[in-house]
């Protein structure tokens, strides 16, 4: 399989924690987001939005959307599987991780931001106090969506929620967002990033990492 | 089961048109967003990101997030699926159903047009523009990630896309999107509009609609 990633993305990020939980060779290539090479006639062939990540498959399926990738992993190598199988309790997995990949990343993502700047005279200050706007109301959602003890974020197992989580609070510290009044969040920041497979999906661990 | 839900809220429209093709019985309670119902301490208990929908189901269970609960719904009612069972096939229905639920929704949400306009110095013609901005690049997206042809977006059996795509073409019909690039997603919508499921659903034929 073929990961294309950029080290810095964290829908990127998501998936490589997951490859490296379930133990999967992938080979990275890289998609340089700040460069535009995600704009390029090849790379839009595989992914009509010109986002990452896409993982191609060995018989070159291209598959798109970070969390659709997610699911399709459970599905084919249920080993380390991220979600549970009662319906209530996976629903309210997917909830809260929804609510980070629907409430926060998409209103904060890079093509989001230039147009701030571009189009709506908008200066990287102001995209910085947005970005930190929208994590904020996100994470006090998050948290109260959460297990309020346990390793991670429902209970001692692994789920979709923690591998949204670690990727944002990388964009939170990275933007200076006040992390005082999530405690429970970084204190699974702490637990996660313990394991060897969420250490080796890092952004700086990456080929691409400036 | 009761549905809190707003008329014209898209991701309320989603479920209401899944509740409707499974054929299961619901009481719908209003959530005007335009007044702040979602404010509500009695309704931020249900659902802690003040949004809609919630569904609570009988024995008091609140679900949130439309597209969690699209997946609860087909894991328990599977009679009228709307993920096919391939793998593959069920990343590709997914991933162009984020499309518009990930790269388009979010970016528009009521929440973030009043913040534009409250925080960042913004028209509301400014809010129209940025709404068609999002919504043109994300279908210019979709109808690459669908089928070319066929009654829906995947063949002729009904998937989360055509329940993600349908509402969202009913907020670009609202806000004056130019549709002439997109006569396929169009042609879908008529069929769809056409089944008693996806018009009991509208907005216009719900019991808060204005």
């Amino acid at each position: 399989m073929k990961l294309y990633s950029y080290w810095r993305s964290t829908t990127s990020y998501r998936v490589r924690i997951a490859l490296h939980l379930k133990g999967l060779s992938f080979e990275t290539v890289p998609v340089d987001l700040v460069k535009g090479d995600q704009k390029r006639d090849d790379y839009a062939a595989l992914n009509p939005l010109a986002g990452v990540p896409t993982l191609v498959l060995d018989d070159g399926t291209a598959l798109t959307q970070s969390m659709a990738i997610l699911d399709y992993l459970d599905a084919v190598y249920p080993d380390m599987t991220l979600l549970p199988n009662d319906p209530i309790e996976r629903a309210k997995v997917r909830a809260a991780a929804q609510t980070i990949a629907m409430e926060i990343h998409p209103i904060n993502n890079l093509k989001v931001g230039d147009f701030l700047k571009s189009d709506m005279g908008q200066t990287q200050d102001d995209v910085i106090r947005w970005m930190c706007e929208w994590m904020h109301r996100g994470f006090t959602a998050f948290q109260e969506q959460i297990d309020a003890t346990g390793k991670f974020c429902f209970g001692d197992t692994l789920t979709q929620a923690d591998l949204c989580l670690i990727p944002q609070l990388y964009n939170a510290h990275r933007w200076g967002l006040d992390l005082a009044p999530f405690v429970r969040l970084t204190d699974i920041e702490k637990n996660c990033l313990a394991l060897p497979a969420f250490d080796a999906a890092r952004p700086e661990n990456q080929p691409d990492a400036g």
